[in-house]
């Protein structure tokens, strides 16, 4: 499972402040705390800047790979942004996201299909969000055909099934989980990813309903999540989901991380 | 969700001195713990007392009984055991369980036909544990066939696909998913029912696995369980689990659980 970290989003006040002072420290603060909890990429989304954008999230690429080793995940809807974002990144990044909708197809194939990374595909068609996994799994498709026919190789897709507050369509796991496992038979080989707390928007407990849908992603293949790596509870939901599901064969990264004291302890 | 406190059984090191001592109050202290955490079925098992089970078993249930209004889930290999505890129950209990074994079936089939009751019905062919999906189906097929054949109605009928530790055979969850989704296809109408513990023998933070596990049957359609339901953590999965699935229109079970303090608090 790859972890990708959601913490540093301007969408939260006080990561905004921290971006808008440019105040280097407490964002590699944050960086390093994800990164010392496993994530394999940084997510860095700085779309309440609108035109400003561009700016900060190259700000934020650099200032976050100044203090960690780990590659980001260039989070942002706007195509310039993004290669702006990709320009200033070291190594390999994720690209989050591309879609259907014509002027970001257009934008950021080149940038792409310029250098190493991986993408994130949204399964939505040009202009609404998919009511069900069936909408999905056709838009998923499509997706990864134009990426392909563009020479966009499929193992570097990562198919977004795009999650719904379960607060209010009571069906929109289900959407999604069949949307997960679905894709994946159809379009061998390819990555799945989910953002997962959406799910809990609205809803008291967000955290314990976050690591439920976890598990559940995980029994449909998820093979990427958006997610706080700092939440001891969802990373050992994480762990023993896949000592359960057989990806942890004999439990032994289980067992591993239960000894060296890294699976939060019971209440 | 049907929900069976699992509790009082013998293989409990201190529920057996209590049974041995004739020790009512501490019995029924801990069946009224299990149906204040909203248990629907207790479960009452006396097999290590081997040839005194059935007597055993018999006073644990009339035990049980004047103490809580709750039916019991009468828990023996035993078909004499099971019928004379049959025979105290007042009210609809669970027999828990029949298999294909000829003995079990010929001595049950009348107990089950005697009154209302449900059966817990074991995925296993006569002599050896299941070691796929497939064969746990296949079982699971062939014993309602006999059930339905005897006149017990389909609806009674919980199949339990034998849960085994994940530590022995780390595909052991995958064969326990796949069977679960399988009969619920193949046999409409039939119940599903795990005992949840099992398949965390042998490793470290057992309930942490036991409630990844609870969320991951439940979205193949379980519909009993067989746990703790004093575990706080587990019973909040459970609400979690339902809201997700769609079970629970709008959260408002799992809302109404928050707001009555009864979803156990993060750490």
């Amino acid at each position: 499972m790859i972890i990708v970290g959601e913490r540093i989003n301007t969408s939260n006040k006080r990561i905004a402040r921290a971006v808008e002072e440019r105040d280097a420290a407490f964002i590699a603060k944050v960086a390093r705390k994800q990164a010392r909890a496993a994530a394999d990429y940084i997510d860095v989304n700085a779309g309440t800047f609108l035109e400003r954008e561009a700016d900060c999230l190259c700000w934020m690429v650099e200032t976050v790979q100044a203090e960690v080793d780990v590659p980001l995940c260039l989070d942002s809807t706007s195509p310039d942004a993004l290669a702006c974002a990709v320009e200033c990144h070291r190594g390999e990044p994720m690209i989050n996201s591309i879609s259907l909708e014509e002027d970001r197809l257009r934008g950021l194939i080149p940038v792409i299909k310029s250098r190493p990374c991986k993408v994130v595909a949204l399964c939505m068609f040009r202009d609404s969000m998919p009511t069900s996994a069936e909408e999905r799994m056709a838009a998923g498709v499509e997706l990864v055909g134009r990426l392909e026919e563009a020479g966009v190789e499929r193992g570097r897709i990562y198919l977004d099934p795009l999650v719904q507050p379960v607060s209010v369509d009571f069906r929109s796991v289900d959407h999604v989980l069949g949307a997960l496992g679905g894709l994946r038979e159809r379009v061998m080989g390819i990555g799945t990813i989910c953002g997962l707390s959406n799910v809990s928007f609205g809803l008291p407990r967000r955290r314990l309903i976050n690591r439920c849908f976890l598990s559940l992603c995980m029994a449909q293949g998820l093979s990427a999540a958006i997610l706080d790596p700092t939440d001891g509870q969802l990373m050992a939901t994480l762990l023993a989901s896949e000592a359960l599901l057989g990806s942890d064969e004999y439990c032994q990264a289980f067992i591993e991380a239960h000894l060296a004291g890294r699976l939060k302890p019971e209440v």
